[in-house]
């Protein structure tokens, strides 16, 4: 598989649960980080744009659960970008296990930016910096 | 709207991030913590499972978002289960703000039950438990 | 013990960790939403008041772990606070399990407000608002 | 200062609460992933200590929170640990922001290892293994 970005993480035991396993939630964690360390490697800054009135928002998710990831486990997020529609971009993101290269975690997330009055707004540049 | 199961929350500011609205992982927080209340109503444990070798897995989660809870929001979330096939069962969740009965977040989960070896398996009795 | 502030709550299995125990950590979650529950109760609420510029933060937590809290135990916090010197309050805070009353963590919790350039600001009426 | 061990992190945005700064219950996260960490560094495993029925514990924490950390910081975690009395050790654990060395926290852990039955009981060769 090729990425137009890549970022890798450890497992950590906090993050697991009674089950012995990463919660489920925390793999949204793990995929948000992803994504905002990928828009601040193309000069996006989630926060900056927050303070500015500009909101970056998950509107729907997908995740596809394959395996678990426990304690100790080492792994990398993959991801690709796309624009879905004038206001829509998708994230197509997988986690995958270090050790043996297992998909873990198959993920779709659909996203906007939304203006203070909540409307949709796209910033000047945004997806030319984001797409390839 | 008719439900199962309702479980009433409130908003608590440490889930709130960095735009001042409750973060997308934290729903899935919520919807676990209400499955959980739900099963244990129904007389299933999840923990005592999950001790006994018997791990109920979520393997696919969608997820819309359609408006955000912040700081004090009070809420609700509906739940209604039904079986998807002999081994996997499918959570129908509704996250409801209080103050105005908006609709904040839609959820389809869908679960199953693996043994120790990883195989599904779910325990006797649970399904004429868990379903209407 | 009396309390100027109590707040009920209940385990949620996603803040057990592998040990199959609420974890460290979680307990502070808990220990702050009493801190702005009782707040609020009071008059001041936290959110706002960082959104004007003001925010309360902790300087100092001292934590003394008892016990133990797990899947589905039931208890609440008490609350006591005072004012240490002119700029500093004092949370004395217990964690109480329901089903036996044992005190599970004892906290103490030393807070300010700082103003927007990080100055210690107590705002207004703030004192009278919060101390019996 | 000189550390018996030393970490690396970068905050995460979903670490950060509504006042924009990293929430005060994740610096226990970040502290007990370093202390698995160290642990781990000198052969001792924390989830596997935990399936064998000994559970090392937190019985206090005292957190002097100095400065915030915040969206996209990047920090270490310095730690030096000693015994205190025969059943008991500490870990001194400093966190520091890397772009200008500045102590952002600093935290003073207490712990112990129980057994089954809750009794302290220090697994042989523990101490030989991590103290130097």
């Amino acid at each position: 598989m090729s990425y137009q970005y890549r970022l890798d993480f450890k497992v950590r035991d906090y993050e697991c649960d009674l089950q012995g396993i990463v919660n489920n939630a925390v793999y949204q964690n793990y995929l948000e980080h992803c994504r905002h360390e990928f828009l601040l490697d193309r000069g996006v800054d989630f926060a900056a744009l927050s303070r500015d009135g500009i909101n970056l928002v998950v509107v729907r998710a997908e995740l596809d659960y394959k395996r678990s990831l426990t304690s100790q486990d080492e792994f990398y997020i993959g991801l690709n970008m796309s624009m879905m529609d004038r206001v829509r971009f998708v994230f197509e993101q997988s986690v995958i296990r270090q050790s043996d290269s297992t998909l873990c975690l198959q993920a779709r997330i659909v996203a906007t930016a939304l203006n203070e009055r909540g409307r949709p707004k796209i910033p000047k540049g945004f997806i030319e910096q984001l797409t390839p």
